[in-house]
């Protein structure tokens, strides 16, 4: 007798997984590294920003006082009395009528408090007349004007992307405190499964899966170690599995875990003792989709079909790690689209539709990227977001608005609404 | 005298750059390692796909005929004349009332037309018996239904994602095809720069737009070669660009591109004989962005004000490395926001605000990251998108709709339309 299994909804089961997503620590790694991790501590200025008064011009520091007057008819004449190039600081304060020349960056020097831009002024040897008068401050970037000693800039589970690296630099971060990152097994299973390399036969097909986990772990800078192919053999996939979860923070499988004979994982699963968080989600595709836990560690049971298989990852296996690895936001931005395809037919389940999104004048399109079975490979090929489709007893036409997820975006957000 | 520069509009700037981003030719490389990089062919399917007629389902494998006039009171028995697990053949084909056991993902046996689900049978040893007939090609998945053989399935020039792995695994390219990446060299110029693990004195600030270039790169999954920084001194400065002209495909400077006494780039590609395509943009930050070519290699000298020094990369370098990569789709993609705050000021320049875009119930809106100056490095650090403000005689208010750029997005669009 086939095993009946309850549908829980999308959003229980993305809660359920991410309730057993469990941080791994942090650890210090060096500025060049830290792309694309995630800050264990909030980022404070350590000093003020800019770090003291300076000109964002190539121009002469003054005294805007010695302006007062100035006019096209009256041009104010300032005497040079040296040079300060950005790195250098001046050797005396200046005095009425007096400029140094500076340069863009360089630490305004003392009594001078307004700068005068090089093409505001005629300029002779060792002096220069102005044609209006300067107010206090006017072409400065003051100390702390861009951060403050002290303020909180970023907070701890932000992604570190090349900005705040550009930050972190500043502050003199030669080694960053983020997040240890897990180290995910990946193992497919099937007795239909050919390498990359081998040639068709009847009844098999090529290992799509294994490749492409490794490339959606590529694309989040995730370690992984691959443990190949097995066929559906009860023992050896269970002696592998446990190996696995021994040298992995992560396991993901693929295939074995519908209701089939030769669906090894449940049993696996049994044996190991770990615990099924859901072994049957509302969704197409990926609705076989089966999570575990053992020993805190997630075990992401995902189908064998290859749509199916990227979208489980995407909803269940992405934002997981993304946890573990201390983000604060690990869900697919997403954003409203029009539909540009109908899809009469309502389902009970909520569907996930690969697709295109483009900008057009008349606002976000969302185009189905073809072949849409949970089977299909093409299409997961094609497109840059996933439609949303929600379950119930509606189709959806051309025209409608939905929400769509996008994928490949380096940042995300907070909270999973769908 | 200062040197008077006229500023191109970005669209031109962009234009000039990309005429001088030159393909490197391309390169056979390892499946695993193929993730980011661009297709060098067009993908076409080797096989159909499935290739073979498959179950979609765990159950039985039937004739279809068999069926006709089943119903709940008159039950239509089948008697089970074997197995067919995913990966196995039948060994004989099924006559009149017999029925295969099979699993998803396995080969129609001959002669049978279609599938009966497990849930849609009552089952005992070796029979079972259906309620409902069946059309011929019920429930199965059929050859070339996803892919035809020699069907073009991606073009040339498309990003190579992990869906696109998936694909190519199926048809066995265990090696692709791929474009060659540049490597790109980076040198920091400025008497004022200290480096990350220095302290602060007077006058020096720690170089961020070094590193900052790096994750940027990273982010791109460009190899790049760090030459370090530069105090402003010409001839040591003209020799170290030369070097690195000679040991990269694209050079990026920070810093130098001014109109200061100590801005040596404009002299330095004089020097070498480097042609010079714009070395003033109508954009804020980054108006001193200049690009130059020398022996078909971009040379670009961006500003050192660390947002411009962002920007300039992200508008120019970025796609043009892309379109080096033989990317068909280099710019960052595009689309409207709702604007959450005044920019009353109008600005003969076209400005790029670095911004945060969240998708709201009244659409998307952008809310600009905070300090806004070309010298800012603390709103770099924050924010997903830029805000693209037109040149112009009027300002923008809450509420107007503006073009957004995202960043650290995957999949790019085809053209420069701002």
């Amino acid at each position: 007798m086939v095993e009946i299994r309850k549908p829980i909804p999308v959003a229980h089961a993305v809660e359920l997984v991410m309730k057993h997503a469990y941080p791994l620590g942090n650890e210090e790694i060096p500025l060049e590294n830290a792309y694309g991790r995630i800050l264990a501590e909030p980022l404070l200025a350590k000093h003020d920003v800019p770090p003291f008064d300076r000109s964002p011009y190539d121009g002469y520091a003054i005294r805007s006082e010695d302006t007062d007057g100035a006019s096209g008819d009256s041009r104010v004449p300032f005497r040079v009395i040296g040079e300060i190039g950005a790195g250098h600081v001046a050797d005396r304060p200046i005095n009425k009528g007096e400029a140094f020349r500076i340069m863009t960056g360089a630490l305004i020097p003392e009594n001078a408090n307004a700068v005068v831009m090089f093409e505001q002024t005629v300029e002779t040897k060792d002096a220069f007349t102005i044609r209006k008068p300067f107010s206090k401050g006017e072409n400065i970037s003051f100390k702390g004007e861009d951060a403050k000693d002290g303020e909180l800039l970023i907070d701890a589970g932000a992604l570190i992307h090349p900005g705040t690296i550009a930050l972190l630099a500043t502050f003199g971060y030669a080694h960053v405190n983020v997040a240890k990152q897990p180290v995910v097994g990946i193992l497919s299973t099937g007795t239909e499964l050919l390498n990359v390399d081998e040639e068709l036969v009847p009844g098999k097909i090529r290992n799509s899966n294994g490749p492409m986990i490794m490339a959606q772990l590529d694309r989040m800078g995730i370690d992984y170690k691959s443990y190949g192919m097995h066929a559906d053999d009860l023992d050896s996939c269970a002696q592998m599995v446990a190996q696995a979860i021994e040298e992995t923070d992560v396991l993901i499988t693929t295939g074995g875990v519908s209701v089939g004979d030769y669906d090894h994982l449940p049993l696996i699963y049994e044996r190991l003792g770990a615990k099924v968080l859901f072994n049957k989600v509302a969704m197409r595709p990926g609705s076989v989709t089966t999570v575990a836990v053992l020993d805190k560690k997630l075990l992401f049971g995902l189908s064998g079909n290859p749509s199916a298989c990227f979208t489980g990852f995407e909803l269940f296996t992405r934002p997981a790690i993304l946890t573990m690895m201390g983000a604060d936001k690990p869900y697919m931005p997403r954003m409203t689209a029009e539909l540009s395809e109908d899809f009469q037919k309502p389902n009970p389940f909520t569907r996930f539709v690969r697709a295109i999104w483009e900008s057009t004048p008349d606002g976000v399109v969302a185009r189905p990227a073809g072949f849409n079975k949970s089977s299909a490979v093409s299409s997961i090929a094609r497109g840059n977001c996933i439609i949303v489709l929600p379950s119930g007893t509606r189709g959806f036409t051309v025209g409608m608005k939905v929400d769509i997820l996008l994928l490949g975006a380096e940042q995300g957000v907070a909270d999973w609404v769908l």
